[in-house]
C-alpha cells in the first residue's frame, strides 16, 4: 500500500470541479460535469459517471482486505453511474457497479461486490456487506444492515434499523442470502432469517423477526413473525384500501408510472 | 451548487480559533471564542454562538436535497447555541435552531426543521429526521432513530438503537410523529409506532414494541408492548422505590434542581 | 484546549509513512513501518506499535468530557499493538491498551478505559462505552453497542445490532457490566440485561433480549429469551453436530487451532 497522490492518470470529463485536498491514486474516470468536494480519496480503476456528485470525505474504490497484506493489490473496477449524489463520509469499496440517479445518506458503507441498479438510494449510516444485488428504485433507510449474498428486486422499500442475517450456523461462514421481492416493504427493526425469500407485495411489519419464506402479498408481523392477512385487507382510517401499494401511491417519488405534477 | 470558499463574509468574535482546512461558504456569524477544528465546512447562513466547539470534519448548515438541483439555493438559517460541544464528524443540516450547552457524540446527523432547546445531547450516530422538537434537557443515546414530527418534551432520556416511527402506511409518505411527554424514559432498543403519545414519567422497558398510547407514570414492556404496573411499584434490590426519578436522582447530571457537590 | 500542531514531539520507528494533512498534537510514539493516512488526528501520549495502519480521518486519542473545562488536559496513555489496521474514519479515546493484530470497519467509537486483547476486530459503526475488558480473537461485527464494564472472553462473536445495555434503573447511572464467557455467540439484533452472564459456548439466538444468567451451552431464543435446548442438539441440513464450533470450524479464520491451508 501506499499514500501516494497520482493525478496525472485521471481522465477528466467537461467541467469537472475538484475542491481541496482530494487524493486520487491512480487511473481514474471522471466523466462531465462531476464534482468532488474537500477531502474526498479514490482509489484507482474508479470511473464516475456524467453529473455525479462526491461529497465531502467520501472514500471510492476502498480496497479490500487483502490490500494490506499484498505489495501489489490490483484494485478491481468501480462504477458510479450519471446523476449521483453520494453524500458526505460515504464509503463505497472496489469491485462495485451501481447504477444512474443513485443516492445515498451519509457516512454509508458499501461493501466489495454489489451490483445495484438504477434510481436506488441507500440511508446514513447503512451498510451493504460483501456481493449483494439490488434491482432499480429500490430505497434503503438508515443504520440497516443488508447481509452478504442478499437479493433485492425492483422497488423494494427497507425501513430504519432492519438487519439481513447471512450466516446459518454463526461462526461457520455457511453463508445464504435472502431474497426479497418486488414492491415488498420491510418494518423498521425487523431482522430477517438467512436465506428466507419475501414474496412480491408482501408488508414485514414492524420490530418483525422472519424466520420463514413469506407468500406474496400476506402481512407477517411478530417476534417469531406470523401471517396476519392478506395486504388487500389493511385499510386506513377512512375504510380505504391502500396495498398494494404501487396501485395508490398518490405523492411523486418518482417512479416510472408517475408524473411529476406536485 | 459550488465548492468555494468565501471567508470574506465572516463575522468574528473575540479570541476565535479557526484550525486548518476549514472551508467557510458564504454569510457565517462565530461568536466570542468560538473554535472550529480540521476540516470543518460551514454553509452559508449559520450562525455559532459564544464559546461553543465544532469538532473535527463537522459540517454544519448542510444543504437539504433541493440544493442539487438548484443555481441558487437560499440556505435557511441554521443557530447553535452558546457553550455547546459538536463532537468530530457531526453533520447539521440547515433550518436547525438549537439551545445553549447543548452537546454531541461523534458522527449525528441532525435533518431539517428541527427545533431543540437549551442543555440536550444527542449520542453518537443518532439521527433525527426533519422537524422535531425537542425540549429542554432531553438525553438521546447512541444510534437512536427519530422520526420526522416527532415532540419531545423536557427531561426525556432516550437510549441506545432506539427506533421511532413516522409512516403509517409505509410507503405512503402519510407521516405522524410521536410525542414524548416530559421525563419519560424510553429503553434501549425500543421501537414507537406512528403517532403514539408516551405519558409523563412513562417507562419503556427495554426492546418493547409501542403500538398504542401509554399513561403517565405507567412502564411498558415486550413485543407488543404491555402494561406491566405503576412506575411506583419498581423497586431497586434494596427495596427502595426509585420511580419518578426526578425525586430519586442523587448522581449530579446537571438538572436545574441539583447542586454540583460531587 | 488548543489546535495546534506538535510535530517536534514525534518519536519515529524506521520507515514511518505519514500521509497529508495530518495532526499530531503532543509527545506520539509511533513503530517502525507504521502508515498515517491523511487528516488524521493524533492527541498526546499515543503509542502507535510497529505495521499498524491508521486509516483517514482516524482520531487516536481523542479526550475525555473534561477536556473542554481544563486548561491544562492531561492526556492519559493509549496504545495500539502492533500489525494493527484501524480503518477510515474511526475514533480511539485516550486511556485504552489494545493488543497487536487488531483490526476494525469503518466509523467505530472506542471509548475510555478499554483493555483489549490481541487478535481482536471491531466492526463499521460499531461503539464500546467506556470501561470495557475484551479477551483475544473476540469478533464483534457492526452496529454494536458494548455498555460500560462489559467483560467479553475469549473467542467470543457478537453479531450486527446487538446492544449490551448498563443501567439497572435508567436514568439513575447504577451501572453493572455483562459477562459473556468464552466461545458464546451473541445472535444478531439480540439485547442483553444489565449485568447478566453468557455461559462458555452458549449461543443466543438472533433478536433474543436475554434477562437472566445463561448457563453454559445453552441455547437461549426469544422476547424474553428462553432456555430452548442444548447447543450439542443443534444440527445442520446434513444432521451433523456443529457446536462447540471450536470442534467444527473448518473455514480459517486465524484462530490459535487452525492451519492456514486454504
Amino acid at each position: 500500500m501506499d499514500n501516494s497522490d497520482d493525478s496525472k492518470n485521471i481522465s477528466y470529463g467537461k467541467n469537472v470541479k475538484i475542491s481541496d485536498n482530494v487524493k486520487f491514486k491512480g487511473k481514474i474516470v471522471l466523466g462531465d460535469n462531476v464534482k468532488i468536494s474537500d477531502n474526498v480519496i479514490i482509489y484507482p480503476n474508479v470511473t464516475i459517471n456524467d453529473n455525479s456528485y462526491i461529497g465531502p470525505g467520501c472514500i471510492i474504490g476502498e480496497p479490500t482486505a487483502d490490500y494490506y497484506q499484498e505489495d501489489n493489490h490490483f484494485f478491481k473496477p468501480t462504477i458510479i453511474g450519471r446523476n449521483s449524489i453520494i453524500r458526505s463520509g460515504s464509503i463505497i469499496y472496489e469491485n462495485n457497479t451501481i447504477g444512474d440517479e443513485f443516492q445515498t445518506g451519509h457516512n454509508i458503507i458499501i461493501r466489495e461486490g454489489a451490483k445495484i441498479g438504477d434510481n436506488c438510494s441507500i440511508g446514513t449510516h447503512t451498510e451493504l456487506q460483501p456481493n449483494v444485488n439490488i434491482g432499480n428504485y429500490v430505497r434503503i433507510h438508515s443504520k440497516v444492515m443488508v447481509g452478504a449474498l442478499t437479493k433485492i428486486e425492483d422497488f423494494v422499500w427497507i425501513y430504519p434499523h432492519v438487519v439481513i442475517t447471512d450466516d446459518r450456523y454463526p461462526p461457520m461462514g455457511d453463508l445464504k442470502g435472502a431474497t426479497i421481492r418486488k414492491y415488498a416493504q420491510i418494518g423498521a427493526g425487523s431482522l430477517l432469517y438467512p436465506g428466507v425469500e419475501i414474496g412480491e407485495n408482501a408488508i414485514i411489519g414492524a420490530n418483525t423477526m422472519v424466520k420463514r419464506d413469506v407468500k406474496p402479498e400476506r402481512v407477517i408481523s411478530g417476534i417469531p413473525g406470523r401471517d396476519i392477512c392478506s395486504i388487500r385487507d389493511i385499510k386506513d382510517e377512512h375504510g380505504n384500501t391502500i396495498y398494494p401499494w404501487k396501485d395508490h401511491i398518490k405523492n411523486y417519488k418518482g417512479y416510472p408510472w408517475q408524473k411529476k405534477d406536485q
